[in-house]
């Protein structure tokens, strides 16, 4: 995909305060971002941080976003297009690509949809081919349902929400507006729930629910499981990344980010702005405070306050699981330390009288 | 979805043997399940673990499930059921709720479902919209397969087994009686068997199947590779979580319990009744016997006899572990008190005539 | 399924140097392939391991592939096909089987398939029922995709590749030639890309792709993120297990392996013939040169240079992780030796005049 845009475009969708340049250079067409090592004369490129100077340097991008008080001047052949802050111009542009990207697909219902004549569609909403919608589901205002995706039972997708292909929004969940769910993602799938009945392990019936709040972010194949019974939370504005598992009953907070392939346990509740590392794994029936935050691999099995910073598994205080951590790499050099110690002592005790 | 349900149809649901609160409160009817610290007036709750008799104590559940020998009485407005069990109960009244919200579809084959006209469909079978089912499949009496199922060529599913939307059974797999498949598990991938042949990697062709005895279950998004040749087979009644990656060749026993996210590597052998924790990663070419069990996030990497309990990684007796976890905090002090020991011998070594 | 091989055709398949046994045994019709352990008289077994010689010994194997240098002689009613590379012979029997399994699709586009207008189909390709093809995608000669796989706008499948059903490339992405993708596959999902924004998250959009090169093989239920920009890359011959993910803007070289449940977080650059072990975790924006290792569990954190092998959390050398492992099962030795090098040293120092 091409960017297709003029400096002067760039300029203008990024709100820049000057440009600089040959006249030659500023009439140049861009043709993609790049970041500065990669960029060629036909990309777009940026200094967002002070620590890719030198890269600047020598950066062949025919045009680079800078801040208005970055000291140097373009090289020859090169544009400098002076912003307040390179990062969210660069994401401004971003998201006029995206826009040209992905249109809004037309509202109306894709001929090899099936759709249940009792669910609810709303007439702006965009339900793309071989979609399958059940009985009482409902489909808000604008939202956009591409191809192959599920909606169960009764379930409900608030308005703008934007589902990518194959996403599965089982019976009797509730998906808020403008959250938006990747491919493969299932929301309501059965919690593990098994109870030992003499020989045999008896399935515990779960008649739950999956709610996600509004401004929701899920990622591909994620799957959300539906409560025992009440309901599996996911807060206001919390995005949730790929291949990540939430068990039955879990509550997370508003604006909590979660990285890829994070598993949390069943009853486990989370308060808002918690953030935790990819892989990491949260024990179930555990209370997490607001803003805890857990590093990339690490095991939780203890209540964490708020604004804990836990590490290692089991998980431990960060600063502490840093100087563990450390020390383990040094065991070779002290079990060398204490046998010499005590040959040492032994002589001392030897040559005692 | 409300429960709806008098309190005499709870009584009778869960058998109860007495009703304890005054005549208005009896009336009542229940529209919900909750715990009792998070109960209203209009939901049943219950009291299975005596941990929780202080919640009992304030809650305003209007009805609350307790043993028969509870010593208790209700709150004002307030109805005790009194039951032999009460967890048993709740999972009664929870067994009637869902047959509620999931009636077995109606028999038949959706007008939208692709069924290749060599495949076997019983007649009481019920295929979902969108269904896929090739050559040579066969769907056994009183199957459900929901919405966006696909059945490869030769593969069987027995009888009164439930899929899920966006289930998929490869060609050639063999799926038992009573099994349950959530949304997106994939049975009969390919094993990931590889061969570097010069400066390629050959793919090792794998021509086995997937057997899955009855009575098993298996959690949204799991992947079970077939055989490089033979099977790769999980055992009667074992029940498998989310996320689960299973390898080629592997062989489950019976009644095992999988959590979520779990990885068992190529050619491993598990006895029956085995309990692997979240995130636990077994290595390949192992044998496990009857009821091991591996914590979370363990990784073993040797084999384990019958009834042995492994955590970490990599993996060692649970005991161990867990006082080399212990002491691995206490790793600062250790360091500090080794090198204060040094220099006490140093001094004692310096000042001996 | 049955191998319904003759031993003359098996001998002929893996162009056995001479065939041992009496007339009646070497007139036998072969059924399947087992291991030496597990073969009954219709099985073909082979012995690739001289570890196994024992198992051959006793084995009611109906033939055995062994090589031409092996010193025993079948056992009454059994066979041996003397060839050069055991291994080898049985993967040619493989992979006749997965011809006859597997016969390539005819070409053409299922009618419950939906293509859009400004899609391009090769008329080589086979398109199997209920897939989704959006606007300006191109599928290439002789490409198959089963059942329900969904080509987004824009993308492109190379000739010869291989889609199972299930199997997912978003808008604008790009599969090579000969690339085969496993079932529930999702690839060209969002990068997890989020800025706070006062008190909200906001997204940053993701504008590039992923792009496949040749002869790649993606597992099931496996996600591989697009770029930010730019572009998510996998090297030619790459092979990746399932439910691992791959991070926007990573780019992985040739020739690696990646294990089942791996995560490698964004901006990563891996070199050629890297070879990841099963949920091994590799930190974002991190440099691994050419034939680097990470052992099974593993959490990468730094850069590593060509041919290096880490293991652990963090991770070290794997020859430093491998004695810290043994030595930390012996610290609670080792907190027992100091203590009593302590009151050993005590006691010096009070006896001492």
């Amino acid at each position: 995909m091409k960017l297709s845009l003029t400096i002067d475009q760039v300029a203008s969708l990024t709100e820049a305060v000057s440009v600089e340049g040959e006249a030659e250079a500023r009439s140049r067409v861009l043709m993609g971002i790049a970041a500065l090592a990669d960029a060629s004369a036909e990309d777009l490129s940026f200094l967002a941080n002070p620590r890719y100077v030198e890269e600047l340097a020598s950066s062949r991008a025919g045009a680079v976003l800078v801040a208005t008080d970055h000291p140097g001047k373009p090289l020859a052949g090169q544009v400098y297009i002076r912003v307040t802050k390179p990062s969210y111009a660069l994401a401004l542009v971003c998201a006029a690509i995206e826009a040209r990207l992905w249109p809004r697909p037309a509202a109306g219902i894709h001929p090899t949809a099936s759709i249940d004549p009792k669910a609810r569609v709303d007439a702006t909403a965009s339900i793309g081919p071989g979609c399958t919608i059940m009985a009482d589901a409902t489909i808000g205002a604008h939202a956009v349902l591409e191809a192959q995706c599920h909606i169960g039972i009764g379930a409900r997708i608030g308005s703008e929400s934007w589902l990518k292909p194959r996403a599965t929004v089982s019976d009797y969940c509730i998906v808020g507006s403008r959250c938006r769910l990747q491919s493969g993602v299932v929301i309501g799938s059965d919690g593990f729930g098994y109870e030992p009945v003499g020989e045999r392990i008896e399935r515990i019936p779960q008649i739950g629910n999956v709610e996600l709040e509004d401004d929701v972010e899920v990622g591909a194949n994620t799957t959300l499981d539906r409560a025992r019974f009440s309901r599996t939370v996911i807060g206001r504005g919390t995005k949730i990344d790929n291949l990540v598992q939430i068990a039955h009953n879990v509550r997370i907070g508003r604006q909590c980010l979660i990285a890829a392939q994070v598993g949390v346990a069943g009853s486990t509740v989370m308060g808002d702005g918690c953030v935790l590392g990819g892989q990491a794994g949260v024990s179930g029936h555990l209370q997490l405070g607001d803003r805890v935050k857990l590093g990339a691999q690490a095991g939780l099995f203890e209540d964490v306050p708020a604004d804990g910073f836990m590490n290692g598994t089991p998980a431990m205080p960060f600063g502490l699981e840093r100087r563990v951590a450390v020390l383990a790499r040094r065991l070779p050099d002290l079990f060398k330390k204490v046998d010499s110690l005590a040959a040492a002592l032994d002589s001392v005790r030897k040559s005692a009288p």
